[in-house]
């Protein structure tokens, strides 16, 4: 398949997913379709599908019409269908499910995929579906859930290529014709010794552009990366980004290797992390966007509460100088905009450092460095923006000591808010908290209560 | 190498990167070593690291060090090394550096890494570099640099493996048994007609488990994924996560295939476009981590300024209510909350929906419905913030009315916030304008504005 692309804007209409199958004709198509239990239809729109595709129409569908094409497959469900769909909408599929249908499909799965789909049920629904699963398919399953979340353990892909370095590439070639249980999907493999420790891998490519009589020992690289089985997936997928890696061997506490784990499952871990990230700073859940009304409802009021705290503190700054505020209503005008420009230096600061944490950016190394930059940005733009809105306030009111305390007061909470901004992130990664979860409560108070104080307690001492 | 991890939380410090060999200990022993001259020192420490962990070792150090350390590597700088700094560091590194010097081991590189490398530099470095290359490398490059920035082109790697449909197994792997120029990794092989066109492509793992005398045509996958060298890298990136891809083959306006791209680039370009949507939001520079505090500071200056004017203009509005607050000065404790709540209601869905359509899973299928969805959150969440701040400002000033105008004003700002947050983005990529980057300074404007509007509004005509 070509994949085009429409290059006139007007046909374009600002989506770009039309390089895609999975267009809003098909889509709506395929309601048109179940709505009218056109079984043969149906079967003519999907047959041409990636499982991913399949996956994406599951997704863009209603509930109503979701519970209708679940239905419809059934236990023809294919499992790559499963193991691509978002986790929210997987949750409702299962529930719609026989638990022996989905015991069958899953059993069909590599054990990567059934862990990945099997690990975000709830738990009486994953003992259900695990009791279903044929004998040897379960302890494999068992095994795989018995890994850490998000550990390289639940990446892990058992079947891997290994044989022993005396072997010749012939004789590798021949086993790969002659052996049935070869993984789908492999890229390197691996060399290890009697008692299955890693001694070195060898890329196919390598092994195919080698005459038949080298040893195997003599062409593989004897540095492989391999990673131990409970090390957090940020840090499997940091080594692969890091090493341009394909595929990596995962080893158990005896050095022994156990499985392997591919590229297609760590691109997707970069992708969640990175979106844990951003969603995450925003005080909004994962799996907020495929989330119903009512669970996204609750995770989100939970942020806006804690944010109301915050909120009512500010407000507490402010009960402090209401007889300020009474004899010169000028600074309720302004203050404002003091707690609002540091809240979005704050913000700025923040998310550069909590990004840089993410990337190992932000390391021992350079933490003093980056501390002494953040402030000297923060004093720069604190200065211009000072300057501005001094001089504005001055104008606006014709009061030029206003402008003065607008100015002093916007310094001091750009400066604070740089500060907060840089420091808070890294403090709470020192103490193992997310920064990307807790930093902005932290920036945000800060820099309301110091913006709505400095500005109002100036104004006390130098206007009244 | 297999890659350890300490366990215990003592050794651990909250700090993940241990896992790697650039520890805080060798970028101190390497500072120490440059600022003694100590020749024999930095080569035995830096003799044993990969490319990408002596180009971290480059970005951890600062300015005076790095030019030490680039001074002393000077043209025996490893291509690999450069590929993978960063852009300000890589900036730092190239005028440091002699242009003889840098074409020479820009000469080294595949052509996509040479791209990459010259892609982001000023146009006269540019050139000046490119004029030292020779000549076949300078043309290719210059063709690399002519294809969109951020497009396939600009990924696109050459060198590739393709065969003629009618060739076996067998003469396929003579064919890498003797061709010295093959790509250093690559993961399948393109059958192609004569006139270039791809027909299929076959894994390498498939070739290598194959007899020797089956045609190669009737082992290829022949749908195989293709994308024209124009489509944006964000497609790209999406194409390889759907379809779980290692290598893709791109092809120029006459479906003719002129190269491919490997899977280690896109998870560069996905690492990089995550990063891009949350600086973004945050009103920072996509490069903001590794800019000078000049560079960091201008670029972020820009943003405050443009929030100003926001901030500016929430202030006009309680300037309008001046003289309710004058004789209520509770208006003015309590209004910064109904702006603040908006804020951050806002600023939930407004992520959510930025990711959303950066994965493709708001599209024109189900966006009527995620839009009704978005206002029900927001009308609960509104509901429940309502209650609780009514509640809370009733006790406070032992005033009902207020506390009620209080809860209705942050119903009303909830709501709208919520519908800013899911139309203001939808909006914006309809018209081709990132959402990532300007969504929030609208989102701000309407939250802030209804918010003091509301709030300020009400209580005029209800309180006073």
């Amino acid at each position: 398949m070509t994949i085009n692309t429409k290059n006139s804007a007007v046909e374009n209409e600002g989506q770009t997913n039309d390089v895609l199958p999975v267009t809003h004709e098909l889509v709506t198509e395929i309601i048109h379709a179940l709505e009218n239990q056109d079984k043969t239809q149906i079967e003519f729109l999907l047959e041409p599908l990636h499982s991913a595709d399949v996956a994406d129409i599951f997704e863009q569908l209603n509930e109503f019409d979701r519970r209708l094409l679940t239905n419809f497959i059934g236990v023809n469900m294919e499992p790559d269908v499963l193991s691509e769909l978002d986790d929210s909408t997987l949750g409702h599929v299962i529930d719609e499910m026989d638990d022996k249908d989905i015991a069958h499909v899953i059993s069909k799965m590599e054990i990567d995929d059934a862990v990945h789909v099997l690990q975000d049920l709830e738990d009486e629904d994953q003992q259900k579906i695990i009791n279903e699963l044929p004998a040897d398919g379960r302890l494999a399953v068992e095994e795989g859930l018995s890994f850490p979340e998000d550990s390289a353990g639940r990446l892990l892909q058992r079947n891997l290529v290994s044989v022993p370095g005396d072997w010749s590439v012939g004789k590798v070639i021949d086993y790969f014709r002659t052996d049935d249980d070869l993984p789908d999907e492999f890229y390197e493999v691996f060399i290890v010794d009697p008692m299955h420790h890693p001694l070195g891998t060898v890329a196919l490519n390598k092994i195919i552009r080698t005459n038949r009589d080298v040893l195997i020992s003599d062409i593989m690289d004897s540095d492989p990366k391999v990673v131990p089985v409970e090390l957090d997936q940020e840090e499997v997928a940091y080594l692969f980004k890091q090493y341009d890696l394909t595929s990596m061997g995962v080893v158990d506490n005896s050095g022994r290797l156990i499985g392997m784990i591919t590229v297609d499952d760590v691109v997707d871990v970069i992708d969640e992390e990175a979106e844990e990230d951003l969603l995450r700073m925003a005080g909004v859940h994962d799996s907020d966007i495929t989330e119903s009304v009512f669970e996204a409802s609750k995770h989100r009021v939970i942020w806006l509460l804690i944010n109301l705290v915050t909120a009512i503190l500010a407000s507490g700054v402010i009960a402090l100088f209401d007889a300020s505020i009474e004899q010169m209503v000028a600074l309720a005008i302004l203050m404002p905009i003091v707690a609002s420009m540091g809240g979005n230096a704050g913000t700025q600061t923040m998310t550069v450092t909590v990004r840089a944490l993410a990337t190992h950016d932000l390391t021992p190394s350079n933490t003093k460095r980056i501390i002494f930059r953040e402030f000297f940005i923060a004093a720069l733009n604190g200065a211009v923006i000072a300057i501005v809105i001094g001089g504005l306030s001055w104008f606006w009111f014709s009061n030029m000591a206003l402008g003065g305390v607008m100015a002093a007061a916007m310094m001091i909470n750009i400066v604070m808010a740089g500060l907060s901004g840089i420091l808070i992130p890294i403090i709470l990664d020192k103490i193992n908290i997310d920064p990307a979860l807790a930093s902005s409560i932290f920036v945000t108070t800060i820099t309301d209560v110091v913006g709505f104080f400095a500005f109002l307690g100036l104004a006390a001492i130098v206007l009244l």
